[in-house]
């Protein structure tokens, strides 16, 4: 791709840096901008600079926060002696959205994955186990997506935590609700199978 | 979506205002930012800022250029009598991408869209109606898309150079190089025909 003009290009450039952002992409959002008052350019620009400079995280669950202690933390309503353990804040919020939880999280802000470089000091894993360790945990819900770094990461905080005599549980993995037994892939639909529930549990909620 | 932060949200809504990037993909593109060292945020904003602030279009041909008269407008071997009409950057670099023009460009900045509010006014038609008037002009080559925008555009571009005696054309339009007669679409097929060329020229380079 030839420029006709430096800017363009460095801004182009930078923005290809973002995630699924080809160059193209990156060119059509770009001239958008160009096409927009220049007050949308530093809407976005101080939006972006004062997150990336401000934001906070939970110093209990690690979750992004504006407050040293996030609004679920801090919510003496909700269970705070089960933790749901997810990756990301994008977890939280799907589960959030579900209402169907009353517990508190703990975000560990990745998985174990040795081929990125992510090894388990770089993950919130040790102040989970310091709060399993301190008692006042009574269940610990695995939320990890099922993939070999999910499963490693979940083994890896369970044999830390094992010994403390806390329940473990994962969320349950099958078909989902609506879906087609034909178009369901066979690993899913095999463990669905074999972790069947009692018919009368189906129905219940909570 | 619920945001534990109002730092992430305003972030998330900002870049949700681009084009084809939805809230969820923006929640993706910012926590990307979030994991990255500080200094990439600051680059991508400056670079965005920079641009929005300081970049210059050509006085002659309306481009995004540096300087104020474009490489391609100052470039003497180029045939300066030959001018093809586009309606923005994009098309500028696509054409001089096959480096088969030599001539030089006009850039709309857009097609007449009354549906999107766009005139003729918002366009630098005017400049362009002038270039011809003052002579030196020898053919206009309109390559604006066909689309019915892109057809009014250039009709109405038409009507006002057309009593001067230059030579206008547009771009070919018919089946691409390579591709399959049956998986074509009927109006570019038909117009292909129509607009058969003799075999001679077929294999003719420029």
């Amino acid at each position: 791709m030839e420029f006709s003009s430096k800017l363009l290009e460095r801004a182009v450039n930078e923005m290809s840096q973002l995630p699924g952002i080809g160059k193209r992409t990156a060119l059509r959002l770009v001239l958008h901008l160009l096409k927009q008052p220049k007050e949308q350019t530093g809407f976005l620009t101080e939006a972006l600079l004062t997150m990336r400079e401000d934001i906070k995280f939970c110093d209990s669950c690690h979750n992004i926060s504006d407050v040293a202690i996030c609004e679920i933390c801090s919510n003496k309503n909700r269970d705070h002696e089960l933790i749901c353990v997810v990756e990301d804040v994008r977890d939280v919020m799907a589960i959030e959205n579900t209402r169907q939880f009353k517990g508190i999280y703990h975000v560990l802000g990745g998985k174990i994955s040795p081929i990125d470089g992510v090894g388990p000091s770089q993950l919130k894993i040790g102040s989970l186990v310091e709060k399993v360790k301190s008692g006042g945990v009574r269940e610990l819900i695995f939320a990890l997506s099922s993939t070999m770094e999910g499963d490693t990461t979940n083994f890896y905080i369970y044999k830390q935590i094992n010994s403390y005599g806390i329940i473990t549980s994962t969320i349950a993995r099958g078909i989902a609700v609506g879906d087609e037994l034909e178009y369901a892939d066979e690993v899913t639909l095999g463990r669905s199978i074999l972790q069947r529930v009692p018919f009368e549990n189906s129905f219940k909620n909570n």
